[in-house]
């Protein structure tokens, strides 16, 4: 088993309620790849510039992540600057220089054609394509997306959407995506277009899966006392649930509902510092903890009858 | 046991996206005591006017609920006008006409004294505290409030909730309340102020119980295909917790959290039509399929090790 992901690796401007971080290591394919490394052989393709430095690179060595696929080319790395108020479920972006992820058009290392796993994080749905018909034989791809593909590259955007299996998008998005404010609905129309699966991510609400076949299940998230930045939640969520798929033979009911959780424990941990220095440096242990801190926050018995 | 409830009975002018109703029935103690009466004996404190339709009285009756606590005075009873758009979380008070609730006093029939539950819903902390008084020895007093009364009688309230064993309150009032955006540290606020529980109501996103002396436990919201009219969600979720807990010996972890589900559950029907008309005609069958829903919803397995 092997999971590729094709996304984003960026500088973050980040301001929150509880302080700032400038030139933080960011972006979605960094954010995912950390977090699918706990439980998975992660391989990466995303594009970076001069100024990216050697040690984020040797972090993700460190974390046993395949970099053959991160480009570095002549330029400036993609930056993104935002901003959070007290609700920090949403971001207020203050300016993207897009600068060498403007041109990016991802190239895959031959081997990593054979990826059985695949995570198409939020680029461009034309990019999305282009790298899924390069993998031979997938057995199981996820994508994520946001309102700027949904409003420019709609064609695009429902076409690959019709060729995975997954889709990861938030709930303002579901239904932006499906014209319908009823989650439900949006999701039953999400399905409609192909995927078996799709996940709504709610912030720190926690996320519903919705299957072709069988009933919704809610992952919930961790009420936290301290909550520092959320940017990078949604793909280390994607990290968790896409990491521990990729690691078991089978997508059984039981298994996405353990990815989902393992999903939300893994953003749990990112949210609690400024970048992902809170995912540096977890164990097993840590995880298999929170996990359990999960399960008793929404365990409860049957009513005797 | 017996489960007291003193609030209010209105008229409900209602638009929402999918539809409006005009003088429906409504009112925190009407919603609560239809909810509460199919776990327990409910009696009920409030107030109508001379219009109040004998119907809904008889109804009432029929659900076992004891009205001797509902006077009827000269002039109109309560009305609201409120409007939902699509984010049915959130309603717009159009119109308040306090009418006969202006001057309300609650007067308990002498054997009310004796109630072992009470449920202090929403209405000015000054009469919750009158009501309070009036009980010989209750066991378990629970109490909701509102912005209105969080701006304008803010000792009267925190005195109250400090006599009290459990707050239930939306979210958004949490934090104005405990002046903080943090929802945990909001419901711990609330916690030092005496209660020993604090549930957060959180609309579609469900609900968190906080504990003294207990790690946190969240109570989902079925994500349910249509949702017409969520009016009175909050006191039919009161009434499911309170109805079952009054119907219990004991107030144990398990029974809680039980109790935190009968509440999504029985507030999961009451946003199915307008008014309380989904739940005049409940059953223990019906509460106990959802119920199963609802457990199906956030079940996982613990991870193998």
């Amino acid at each position: 088993m092997s999971l590729l992901v094709v996304g984003s690796v960026a500088f973050d401007n980040v301001e929150t309620p509880f302080g700032k971080a400038e030139r933080a290591l960011g972006g979605s394919a960094l954010y995912f790849s950390t977090s699918a490394s706990y439980f998975t052989d992660v391989s990466l393709v995303a594009v970076v510039g001069e100024d990216f430095p050697e040690e984020a690179t040797e972090f993700l060595h460190s974390r046993g992540v395949d970099t053959r696929g991160l480009q570095r080319t002549k330029g400036e790395t993609f930056c993104w600057k935002g901003k959070y108020g007290f609700d920090l479920n949403e971001a207020v972006t203050l300016d993207t220089q897009l600068n060498v992820f403007g041109d990016f058009h991802p190239e895959l290392p031959a081997d990593y054609c054979k990826s059985t796993h695949v995570f198409l994080a939020n680029i461009d749905p034309e990019l999305q394509l282009e790298v899924l018909k390069q993998i031979e034989n997938p057995e199981f791809v996820a994508l994520d997306t946001m309102n700027f593909w949904i409003e420019s590259k709609r064609d695009a955007l429902i076409e690959i959407i019709s060729k995975v299996d997954m889709v990861l998008i938030n709930e303002t998005e579901a239904r932006q995506l499906a014209d319908d404010p009823n989650i439900v609905k949006a999701a039953q129309t999400v399905l409609a277009m192909g995927p078996k699966y799709v996940v709504i991510k709610r912030g720190e609400y926690g996320a519903l899966l919705f299957c072709e076949d069988d009933e919704p299940f809610f992952a919930p998230a961790y009420p936290l006392e301290a909550v520092f930045d959320p940017t990078g939640a949604g793909d280390t969520f994607a990290g968790g649930l896409l990491g521990f798929l990729s690691n078991n033979a089978e997508v059984t009911p039981e298994k996405l509902r353990q990815a989902m959780v393992l999903g939300g424990v893994m953003a749990s941990f990112c949210v609690q510092e400024f970048s992902f220095n809170n995912l540096r440096d977890l164990s097993d242990d840590k995880i298999a903890k929170r996990f359990e801190r999960f399960e008793k926050l929404v365990r409860f018995n049957c009513l005797e009858s």
